[in-house]
Parts: structure tokens; sequence; C-alpha cells
């Protein structure tokens, strides 16, 4: 049997094996996702993003625990900021185990964001794809929403979470503004803090900034959530952010956020945008894929030595970066 | 004239100009670029990136007053992680002003972390190109250290600081751990807070970790500081981060941190590191050069229908994304 086929038949021993080869990007990870590619286009990625400190883990912990009462198969792909210096994933796996430890419709990945551009964004796509394949239902894909590469990879998601908390310093304030556009659902968790009532209030006042027409006719998404566009005018279909509060260390809200999540993924289904994200997302995946082939073959075909000897007439002023490119394509 | 001739005669509104240029990558700019190339290799490239809410943008206002007391000419490249939706770089220009406004000596730039992968480092460096061609002594690139490409950025540097406070949370803490081993200096800023004394505890055992060697023969730079190492022994010269408290705020340990970073310029100039990380990054930016070039080249030679019946055919599942590129590649 070959590692695609242990997967798809549920070992849960070569799951974690074939995830690690997709991770390290090795021959026998591209072949079984290959074969695996078939099986995908099923399961509902869900992005969740915010800036540090927000409480995303808790809350990823909370949906997965709710999703699972529904008898979903859930699976949790935390992107963390770490690095090799503390030796691997420093959020994640440890402190989640114990609410979700020994059950087998649960399956949790840390990803370290070492490694080049583009590397980060391609593996978490194998590994979604991985989980997709193997039947989960609910793929949630846990990013700090701090970094531009960390948020494309949230906002490549069908339903994207952005969370927030109440009284946040300016600085992440800044951060915040800038992902906010990419949210479907904004969360506002820590809610039982003084301060959520004003912090929903802004965070309404930005997205009516964002959405002038659609203030005067919907109240953030409640005319789309009593279902009334979706009949008259499927076309005409756009989704208004949904602000929903949560505690995520005592569950509070979560059974609500679970519907919002629901309510968007059925928006996608009517609207067509199920199919649209779903393409930009392997247009995304096909492009990373394209260039990296691209950098391969050029270095299979260009000597390190000359690399080098280009490097030389840049570091001398010789020619500039942009020159020295020109010369190497003509060559 | 033409706008390079412009910016090396000190003209201050051509070199806006070009700047403009250089972010949108206009031919204009690529042209003024590879003009200005042969006047660079002089500036001190000095990369200030931390976790959000450190207080970075105070401390490289600080640092820039006190270049400016050396006479100094200092640029300031603000890497923001802002967005469309704010209508661009949230921190940055104006808070700064205050200080430092009409001083012919400082020109500061912010840089939205829109666009593409690689897109910003590769405009980042083209506009520390102009600045350094300009004859400014000393650029300051701050990044809010917790996306991966936004560290990269700052590691690009001559020389590095990691922006620390007493107290932050755990998630903020992760994201600490991942960008310390890039820290030529360690700045515990805000130093007049509760907690300061076991901040700075925790970073040195996170340090002595990382260089358990060295813990033995030196505490932290201060035999390296004595200048014991760079006569007798010169090809083993090592540089143990510094670690240094400030108070941005009211200027507090500014003058001591000012000669720690000229301290590490010293080090890189006598132990080979200057020319070794300018080589590195001048590799770095060569090789987004290379990858933009291959792919422009790509694109112009397959037809955007070729491009759409594949993407097709991957959505329906008939190829996977690596399967689709290496039929792409054989057309």
């Amino acid at each position: 049997m070959t590692l695609a086929q242990s997967v798809l038949a549920g070992d849960r021993l070569s799951l974690a094996r074939l995830l690690t080869h997709v991770e390290n990007d090795t021959p026998e990870g591209q072949i079984a996702l290959n074969a695996l590619f078939p099986h995908t286009g099923r399961a509902h990625l869900i992005g969740v993003t915010g800036a540090p400190g927000t409480g995303k883990s808790s809350l990823v912990n909370q949906l997965a625990l709710q999703y699972r009462k529904q008898e979903k198969r859930v699976a949790i792909v935390a992107v963390d900021p770490s690095s090799p210096f503390t030796g691997g994933a420093v959020l994640g796996d440890r402190v989640r185990m114990r609410d979700l430890a020994g059950d087998k419709g649960v399956f949790i990945r840390s990803m370290a964001s070492r490694g080049s551009l583009g590397g980060l964004a391609q593996a978490t796509a194998g590994v979604a794809q991985v989980f997709d394949a193997a039947g989960f239902d609910v793929i949630l894909i846990e990013t700090v929403g701090a970094g531009q590469s960390e948020v494309d990879i949230a906002r490549l998601a069908h339903t994207t979470l952005v969370v927030d908390v109440p009284g946040l310093g300016d600085d992440i304030q800044a951060i915040k503004a800038g992902i906010l556009e990419i949210a479907d659902i904004i969360v506002i968790n820590k809610a039982d803090r003084a301060g959520a009532d004003s912090a929903e209030r802004a965070l309404k006042s930005m997205l009516d900034l964002a959405h002038p027409v659609h203030k005067i006719f919907t109240h953030h998404g409640q005319a789309l959530a009593a279902g009334a566009p979706a009949e008259s005018s499927p076309n005409a279909l756009l989704w208004i952010p949904l602000i929903r509060r949560t505690v995520a260390t005592d569950g509070a809200g979560l059974p609500e956020l679970i519907d919002s999540i629901q309510l968007h993924a059925v928006y996608l289904r009517h609207s067509g945008d199920w199919a649209r994200r779903e393409r930009v997302r392997l247009s995304v995946e096909l492009n990373l894929f394209i260039q990296k082939m691209l950098v391969e073959r050029f270095r299979a075909s260009v000597p390190e030595e000359a690399l080098n000897q280009t490097l030389d007439l840049i570091q001398q002023r010789v020619l500039s970066p942009r020159e020295a490119v020109n010369k190497l394509m003509e060559e």
C-alpha cells in the first residue's frame, strides 16, 4: 500500500508521516500529493488570524470542540512564528492537547515559518490538501496576522476569521487595520473585558468606511443573515463581514460563531464564491509552483561559479543587480 | 539633469520622487537605480525590529536625533503593515514629524507592505540604495518583527536591533523567540517598567542557550567590548549579542545604545562581516530579480488562455498543481 493509500484508508501514523514529507517537500511527499489531489475539494477551509495576544489558539481550540459536538472531523494547522533558535513550534501542540487529546476526530499540526518566501504558503497548501483528502470536514488554519505572508495564507481559506480584542495598543491597532479587509467574520474575543462595546463600534465604523453603500441597506450582514437577498437576487449577493463576540476561555459565543461560519458557507455556495475562492487558491498555488520550477531550472543551467562571479561584480559596483540579471539571462 | 543626477546633487524633491518610482518599480526608477548603484556601499544599514507594542518607532526617532547630534545624515525606512483599507501607512510619518520636522539631515519614508511576496523586500532594498547613494550615513530600517518576510527585511541590515519590553504576553514571547536569533543588539525598551531585570535575565539565558561555548569566556560581549579578541585573533572574532536598556520616550540609554551600534560597526569591519553581510544582502536581491525576471518571461511566453485552461483542469481535479506545472513546462 502506498503512503497515499494508507492515508485514504484512515491510518493516522501514515498521515503524520506524510505531513512531514509534505512540509519538507520530499519526492515521496510530492508523489503522494499528486495521488491525493483528486480526493480534495470537500473540506471547509477556515483561516483564523489576528494580532498577537488576541487568543487565537484558544478560539481555534473551542471551534474544534464545537465541531466535534457536530461529529465533524477537524484538522488544525497552526502556522507559528517559531525558529530553529527555540527548537520548533512554540505555540500549538502541547497547549492544545489538554482539551483535544485522545480524540481521533482531531488532528493538530504546527508549521514553523522558517524557510524561503513562498515556501511556507506552499507547505501549508499541501498540508491542507492532505487533510482534505484524508476526509477532514473542517480545516482550521491559524496564523499570526502581523506579517504580510502569514495574512496571505489565512486569506486563501474559504472563510477568514479575524480575531480582535478590546483595548489593544496603537501598534497593534495598525496591524489590525491591515488585516480587517480580509475578514469574513470579525471575532471580538475576550469580550468580557471592558471596552468590548467601543471596540465593536470602532470595528463597525471601519466596516462602514469599507462598504459605504451597504451601510444604508443592511446592518452588517443582518439582511443577509435573514436570508432575504439570497433568494431575490443571487448574482447581487454580497457578504458584509459579521461581527461576533466570544470569550474563548469559557466557550461563550462559540455556538453563535459556528452558526455564522455555517451561514458564510451557505453564502459561498449560493453566490458561487466557493468555487471562485478555490480557484484563486489553486491559482496562487500554481504560480508558486511555476516560480519554484523556473528558479530550479535556472539554477541547474547556470554554474554556481558564474553566479559567484556575478556577485563579485555587483559587490565591486561594476554591475547593478538589475544589470547583472540581464547579463545572466542573455548568457 | 537626470533624476539620478538630481538626487546625487542633493535635491530633496527629486529624492522623494525617485523613492516613489522605486516603490512602484517604474522604468524611470529602474534606470535611476542602475545609475545610482556605483555610488552605494557607504551607509550603515541598521535594521530595527520587534513585536508590536515595543515602542520601535519612538526608539528609531531617538536614534535619529542622536545621530543628528553627531551631524550624521539619517534616513528612516518604516516598513508598515498597512493596507489599502486604511489608505496607506498608518504608523510613521506624521507621528515622527514632531521631533524631526524641518531637519534637512533627516528623511523619512514609510513603505506599505502590500503587493506580492518578495515585492516589499525588493522595494526596500531599492529605497535603501537610493538613500545610500544620496549620501545618508545611517539608514534605519524599521519593521514589525512578527511576520517572517518583515523579519527577513530587517536581518539584511549590517546591524540588527531587536526591541523587547518587560512583561509581554505569551503570544508575543513566542514571536520574540523567533526573532532573537537575528539580533546583534537586543534593546530592552520601556526599561523603567517593572520586570526589566527579569526580562534581561530571561534574554541572557536564551542567549546562553544559543551561544553555549562563549558563555564561559565572555559575558555577553563584554570581552569583545573591551577590544581584546579583535587584536589577538581577528579570524576567530565572534559577536555575542549585546543587551542594552532604553526608555525611548525620554531618551535614557540612547547614547549607550549608539555606542554599542558603533562598536558593532567596528566589529563588522575588523571581522570581515561587513563585506560578508553586504554580499548576502546583494545575493538575496539578485535572487529576487532573477525570480521576477524568470516569471515575467514565462508569462510572456505562455498565453493567458493556456493558464486558464490549466486552472480548469486543476479545479476539476484532472491534474494536480504539480502535474500541471510539469505539463506547462513541457509545452
